[in-house]
């Protein structure tokens, strides 16, 4: 017996009082596939437990690995060799007094696939800065949750000629794109937002951080600032994503960056299939 | 014809890739009716099409107040005479190229009918602070949207002996509660905080300031201060929400406050039925 409600997204959707539906109350996963395996697919769930714990929803990753592998025996043949992209949405379940949720509900789990998006070369992308400012409550800091208003408001900035936009807090200090953690290389560093002001902390950023560490590259974790990107130490952005790869960026707001694409080939995603 | 896919909540939830579902992308109104009559109908009608507009979902008035015709005809007999609950969930429909909206998509609507909850006397209630702070976004700011993570894990402080938190912002002015917004007496002047600064600007706050300055009272929007409310010039604290009306704070944070009844007595939400 699963410990929760399971529903696959090419059946219906989630019942109406779903608290996923009303007030946002859950969290998603977003992985990409490759028969039945997953890219990164241990720490994905991982994150998804630990983040629901956080806000009180109880599944365990026994659970949620058991949906994935029946989740590649559904979809798995209908995406193709190419691979595809398995979306995990986990709500509080039904029920509650209002936004009070009741001790004990059963959760809600979600499951749908989809074909892998486009994905862009390796001579960079086109970004500018969001005029959608970011604000991150600290308890929720880094949970991948449904509540995404901002950056649905900041893609709505995006289109055909500009790939990501790299969204900034109150103070200004640049946190994340809508779908992507930001890696800069300084003065022979990496420096890359620390975990504390996301609101989303990615699966690979923590594997990019840890293979860089291993390799005895130095690597800082502090706000950064629009200065260091269009500075002249500047020595290349990245977007990090775990569908996507690490994407470097050719050009900000007008502005060309140097392009490294040495960084892309310590991630290749299907050599991180598990 | 409607500009929006309509779903009865008692028929069954919204499709899989709502964008509601995925993102919170869409808002939603909780109205108290009465017969085919709502506790200040058109104020919440003109709230969901003006924060609609601001998150490029296009609804017109009309169109939603022939839904709301059509669900006293559904929901009002089933829940009898001492009213009921109306809710509609607005979001801006299926697809798009993940947070990014596709332009022109058609906005669903869910209509759910559900009882009254129970309402508090008029000796006071007992309210606490939150240790859940609110972050506010600019753009989001006042909008009734499906992002009510932080007003989730702030209800949760709640119980049997505890009818509210007010939570406050990153520079701890107090902002709102969970699901209604404040009113302070102090000095002889009304006090509320600033419609910039709060997560949902209530209609029935708005209605309450209008009706205080046709009186030729005092109001001051600013922000306010623990200090303020727990200070020697604070008159009374009011909780205001159209459901609810309006409630006098009689404890906070084991406090004892003056409770002042006369204010409850300009709003009658029956007497605002339209």
């Amino acid at each position: 017996m699963t410990a929760f409600r399971l529903f696959w997204a090419d059946e219906g959707g989630l019942p109406a009082d779903d608290r996923g539906v009303a007030y946002g109350d859950g969290l998603f996963e977003t992985i990409r596939m490759a028969g039945q395996k997953g890219v990164l697919l241990s720490r994905h769930l991982e994150r998804m437990v630990r983040d629901a714990q956080r806000l009180g929803i109880n599944v365990t990753r026994k659970d949620l690995a058991n949906v994935c592998l029946e989740a590649t025996q559904r979809f798995g043949e209908r995406f193709g060799e190419e691979g595809w992209i398995l979306k995990l949405v986990l709500t509080r379940g039904s029920g509650g007094r209002g936004y009070r949720p009741d001790p004990g509900m059963e959760p809600h789990l979600l499951v749908a696939g989809s074909p892998l998006p486009p994905m862009p070369d390796n001579s960079g992308v086109v970004v500018d800065f969001s005029k959608v400012p970011l604000s991150v409550n600290p308890l929720l800091a880094g949970i991948k949750s449904l509540n995404r208003m901002e950056q649905v408001l900041a893609a709505a900035e995006l289109g055909p000629s500009l790939f990501e936009v790299v969204m900034a807090d109150r103070d200004g200090n640049l946190v994340e794109g809508t779908r992507a953690n930001l890696l800069l290389r300084q003065g022979g560093s990496w420096v890359t937002p620390p975990a504390s002001s996301l609101a989303v902390a990615g699966v690979l950023r923590q594997w990019v951080l840890e293979r860089l560490r291993q390799r005895g590259e130095p690597v800082v974790e502090r706000p950064v600032t629009v200065e260091d990107v269009l500075g002249p130490d500047c020595q290349g952005l990245f977007l990090m994503n775990s569908v996507l790869g690490i994407v470097p960026v050719r050009t900000i707001a007008g502005h060309d960056l140097p392009v490294d694409t040495g960084l892309a080939t310590i991630f290749n995603p299907l050599e991180t299939l598990e």
